[in-house]
């Protein structure tokens, strides 16, 4: 019954590039319109990331913050305040010129991430040390120009949340970086069911303007890295370059310590490539805009006889809080219908037949596993409610098992080569810290250093590439 | 106690506009930054309008709709299919030239509104009447370069949702038009508590490309009305201007029929401007961020004594769903709290002091009314849910009344004109139909027809301009 979708979704492992996006286009997931870079979020994608999206909200106020809304465009001169901000995103801006029928005076940046904006506002808002942490989170769209783009994983127009706070005291800044790093690895691991790593990324991969920049890294069934989310502490950079200033106890001023962290629509991308399969797309049940799929088994007077029992479940499970869908379509058959749902991942199909009603049962399958399971109609909530649990569990058990199996100690820079040319994965190398060796190492393997993971230092070794005394295993791939 | 207030806010009846811009800056709802017309919605503005977002999007789901997101950015050649679209909105476009570091070979608009950016995909996901309808809303930031803004009113990037569909029939788009506008309806009366008039715009205020125009159109305290929601009827036009067509069941091949409807963060304008007072604002409590505050008095070792209790009766609201607030501030007198809390317009205060705690009570204190309340604490919370309710429909019924008290038949020019000179509000006068007396109407006394009013037809009369044959009472304002 696969048969008519694994003809047109490319097997993984003849060419996952293309595999990703078969599935991408035959799930429904976006579209590409005339502008080039810029993506269509068709609406099972967004139904996705609605999910996935309330999911993480929820997490960010629980932690304290508030949602605003800040304006699209910036003007040049904010942009160039911070000087290591404008010289990592002032090549990747989109620039309006015009406005209502005349030339601007100045230029505006269409905002390719908001600090620029954020700041002068804070620096008018914060004035005394009773005004402080501002804790504030902004869901919006954002523009990067992009060269090389892919569904989700590199628009040149993304979505995302991008949380920008300001704090007393160097101490509390760095909580909070390290508190929502926290709130993405909770997010990813239990809502996308994605396994990530946690540590700190190297001076090169900074964001533009950051003291420190946290990451959280997944590893792809490709064997490549996907950075998953970041979290920066932002230091006193910004807070000098816009002059946020408060009065603090004593009466003296001070500049505030700011943090900013984001997560995009990219996470879409992560959930395609850590759970898809050659039949299609696999979703997580808690960011499933269908949970359970019922087909009822169309033959002769199906539609007196099985449909009215399909819709009691469907009223059934809906009213239990599932997220399910009826599909009553005449003009297709069940295996057809079957195919499909697969290839969009719904995580459970139930079938009812005759035979099923006699024996007062539906039958359940699983997304991850296909297995079968027959279920009786009464209770059939509860039952249905566990094994959504039970897959989403599932489905983060086999990613982590992935991810292991594809975590290797390499302490020989041959076979680091060789490992990254055959088999990518995560690869865990002592390095010296130096600058030189992760810029020779990328030259040569392609792979970079995703962080510094947590916890990771304290072992003694020799740096892979100059033989140099170091005293942590960092975490090396090669990278969407 | 309201004193120090009433000396920061405008009076309504001294300078209207001065007052609508004292609460919008007072109670922290909007701000502007570096770029022209472009607000910053701060975070308690923004409560307000997640609250109000999530009931219009449950609302626009229940009856059939999904989401999804298309591109911010759109070609020129596109905005230019559509001649009437075009013309309406290209004085007012702001345009990309540059990305990437260099020139655009083709300028590229930022939306203003999106059927020219969705209409292409309509095009080319539609092939046959098993596709129809089309249901697609998009919530998003849309861009229209105005000379004169007004926070939430009228603002150069503003957000809102925009539904588009696409029907097989002329019925089918007429249905949907109209099921849409009775949404907005019973939106803007039910969880806004703003009541509004339904019906449609005469040719001269249709929207640029459409067949027909609906609107809902709400009165404010000032006598001005302001066009709270539209629904459009494109009728094929968008469809043939962009290739929208679809084979039906006889096989032959159709343009479809599409309707697009709009509700943007203009409602916060009218929510403020509804039910707001010399104090400051009044939210109703659907959408209101904070419904009940929580203000301990604060005498002698009040944190020992009061505050237990303050926080019990926290979280006993919290835990019946309702969205409270604990104000322990210890620098501010209950007097300072109940004044801020005021011109915040959150709908209910509760005071708890020594004596209320001896009598196992609390007050509760109405903003709408300032009506006070002793309440027991056992069942407080349904007594605090049953007061919600109360005040949100004393708060639509106020509104009500306000409403008709200041709608007048007039069937006299001069009259017409004395009122709208000194005492705006909406008048209702026939009229004949045609743009001429309309146009001229407008010239003399800057009042356009807001709309043409569902069921105002049959009456017969003549024409407040012209004296000719008129079937309809419209009505009339001075409008935002």
């Amino acid at each position: 019954m696969d048969k008519r979708w694994v003809s047109e979704i490319t097997p993984k492992a003849e060419d996952f590039s293309k595999w990703y996006l078969d599935v991408v286009r035959k799930a429904e997931l976006a579209d590409y319109g005339s502008v080039k870079g810029c993506m269509i979020i068709r609406p099972y994608g967004y139904g996705i990331w609605e999910r996935a999206r309330d999911h993480l909200d929820r997490r960010i106020k629980e932690t304290g913050h508030e949602n605003a809304y800040f304006p699209l465009f910036l003007p040049e001169s904010a942009l160039k305040k911070e000087a290591d901000h404008v010289k990592g995103f002032a090549p990747e801006v989109a620039w309006v010129t015009r406005g209502g029928g005349e030339e601007l005076e100045e230029p505006l940046a269409v905002r390719p991430t908001s600090e620029a904006i954020i700041c002068p506002m804070y620096a008018k808002w914060i004035r005394s040390y009773r005004d402080l942490p501002v804790l504030i989170n902004q869901w919006a769209n954002v523009v990067r120009w992009e060269k090389v783009t892919r569904p989700f994983l590199r628009t040149t127009e993304f979505l995302w949340q991008e949380g920008h706070t300001v704090h007393a005291t160097a101490e509390e800044a760095e909580e909070e970086t390290l508190k929502m790093l926290e709130v993405y690895r909770d997010f990813y691991e239990t809502d996308l069911a994605v396994p990530v790593v946690t540590g700190e990324k190297t001076a090169s991969e900074r964001f533009a303007g950051a003291l420190r920049t946290y990451a959280i890294e997944a590893l792809m069934t490709d064997g490549r890295a996907l950075q998953a989310g970041t979290s920066h502490n932002l230091g006193q950079h910004f807070a000098k370059a816009f002059g946020i200033t408060f009065e603090d106890e004593k009466q003296e001023l001070q500049h505030g310590w700011s943090t900013s962290w984001g997560v995009s629509t990219r996470l879409i991308g992560a959930v395609i490539m850590t759970h898809g399969d050659d039949s299609g797309l696999v979703v997580p049940p808690h960011i499933a805009p269908i949970q359970v799929v019922i087909v009822p088994i169309s033959a002769g007077d199906w539609r007196e006889t099985v449909l009215p029992h399909a819709r009691d479940i469907f009223t059934k499970l809906r009213a239990a809080g599932i997220r399910c869908k009826l599909d009553d379509r005449d003009m297709h058959t069940p295996g057809w219908k079957y195919a499909d749902w697969e290839m969009r991942g719904v995580p459970v199909r139930c079938e009812i037949g005759p035979k099923d009603i006699q024996k007062h049962q539906v039958v359940l399958v699983r997304r991850d596993s296909r297995e079968k399971l027959f279920v009786p109609i009464d209770g059939l909530e509860r039952a249905a409610a566990d094994l959504l649990e039970k897959i989403q569990a599932s489905l983060f058990q086999r990613a982590c098992e992935y991810r292991d199996k594809n975590t290797t100690d390499v302490d020989k820079m041959e076979v680091f080569e060789e490992l990254m040319e055959r088999r990518p994965g995560f690869l865990r190398s002592f390095w010296c810290g130096g600058a030189e060796c992760e810029a020779e190492i990328k030259a040569r393997t392609s792979a970079t250093i995703r962080v510094v993971p947590f916890g990771s230092d304290g072992e003694k070794g020799v740096c892979i590439h100059c033989n140099g005394e170091a005293t942590n295993r960092v975490l090396f791939a090669k990278a969407y």
